[in-house]
């Protein structure tokens, strides 16, 4: 069988752990994947944490006992985290973003891999110190950034959907009261989706006024669980009046200017 | 300035490539965060390079020039394939799957980060030769997927909509027939949303007749753009009889056995 020399190994050990995000890896899979001792896959872990640790881009944990192994902890530097919200604030500035009804245009940036992969990383690192269960959110803008989410702390990934589906089965369907516009919806998720006893986060594009944050909440009583922490990507400061309070954001949006820019900044805690 | 070990360089510069499928990463970007000399970076890279093409992972191609670097190039091992595809059967074939309508529930599968993963590391590899600007999807169940696509190739999801929203600016809308049921239904794209001219592939969970991805291709004509391929997880072969003839799937639903389980199989070329 093939051999292969540390730095080989420490490559495909970094590859192999950053695919898999917060999964457990048991050492075996490398003692056979690399034909090594497993002394000597310890001494490379050793290596990979190292070099993580250095640079601040995730942790790698060791897990003793039977069902033991590695796992990689995803993280990004406070500087980073800094710095892709001056750019952030940066692109959602340009005068072209406010559309008919002074709707600041999103699509774009909700839809960019790179964009939403930093994005994943800084929410993932708001709740990697919880243990939970789904990454929750409502379709449809949120979908990849709450999918990044999901797959960086390594849980199943949840969509409530506006309107029941055929091919859903049976579903749990709710009306709320959004908070901004005051109007009755109804959202509808999957009796298969959830277990019950679940802790749940929920993470979308943009708040408003909260309902729709509340609303899930409601939602996942239903299915014996709770919502545990929220995050988006954006706050819009226009709803200042929120239904709920502990939740976690970017940036805010503040409206428009007088020259008809949107005014967005920083979040509290990123200034 | 902090000095970096050999070892800790390949990790590190592994993690960096991963993370940016398809990029191109000036190697002054290596030098400058690892205090290192363009020589000692590129034995790191060759290092690199040499454990992803034993371990048939991905390729790192070098790209002389002003605007040169290296670049990652995901990639998964024909046995990965076939064991992945084997297992998604096995999933597939779950009695509880079949749900009122005779649907084949899916919704867990198409929300599982390990599972979409994988599953876009081989629509990835299928569309890695050609150079496409964006991949395309109609909401909801595909989003994850074609997101996952799209990062992988490096390149902007576009997510198509059932209905105008507000928040999409000026869009385009097309009516198309529907393979499957003969109904007539739309599809909206936001103006912004792709640039003239451009190449894309359209990523779905599930093909039927076909009628969504031929709307797509007639939608992407109206922004002088072009369907140059088509990936799905799950080709539903109760509908025979297809719009589209040149599109990769990786499992067949053959519609449900005597005993009420699905009938799934591998697509050809994964038997």
């Amino acid at each position: 069988m093939e051999k292969f020399s540390r730095n080989n190994r420490v490559s495909a050990i970094t590859k192999i752990l950053v695919e898999n995000p917060n999964s457990i890896i048991n050492l075996n899979t490398f003692t056979e994947k690399f034909n090594a001792a497993k002394s000597t896959i310890s001494e490379d872990i050793v290596i990979v944490r190292d070099a993580m640790e250095r640079l601040k881009t995730g942790r790698v944990e060791t897990i003793s006992g039977a069902a033991g192994g590695v796992r990689y902890i995803c993280d990004i530097s406070d500087e980073e985290v800094e710095q892709f919200i001056t750019d952030l604030c940066l692109i959602l500035r340009q005068k072209e973003r406010i559309i008919p009804g002074n709707f600041l245009y999103m699509t774009d940036i909700m839809s960019d891999p790179k964009i939403i992969h930093s994005a994943g990383l800084i929410l993932a690192k708001q709740f990697n110190h919880i243990n939970i269960d789904y990454v929750v959110t409502v379709e449809t803008k949120g979908i990849p950034l709450a999918y990044e989410v999901a797959k960086l702390l390594g849980v199943q990934l949840v969509v409530v959907r506006r309107e029941n589906k055929a091919t859903e089965g049976p579903v749990v369907t709710i009306n709320y009261v959004t908070g901004s516009s005051k109007r009755i919806q109804s959202m509808s998720l999957s009796r298969m989706c959830i277990n019950k006893g679940s802790k749940c986060i929920f993470i979308d594009d943009l708040m408003k006024a909260g309902g729709t944050a509340f609303g899930i909440s409601d939602l996942l009583k239903e299915f014996d669980s709770e919502l545990v922490g929220t995050g988006v990507l954006v706050d819009n400061m226009e709803n200042p009046q929120k239904l709920v309070h502990d939740y976690y954001s970017m940036v805010q949006f503040k409206g428009i200017s007088e020259d008809n820019f949107p005014i967005v900044e920083p979040s509290q805690g990123h200034k």
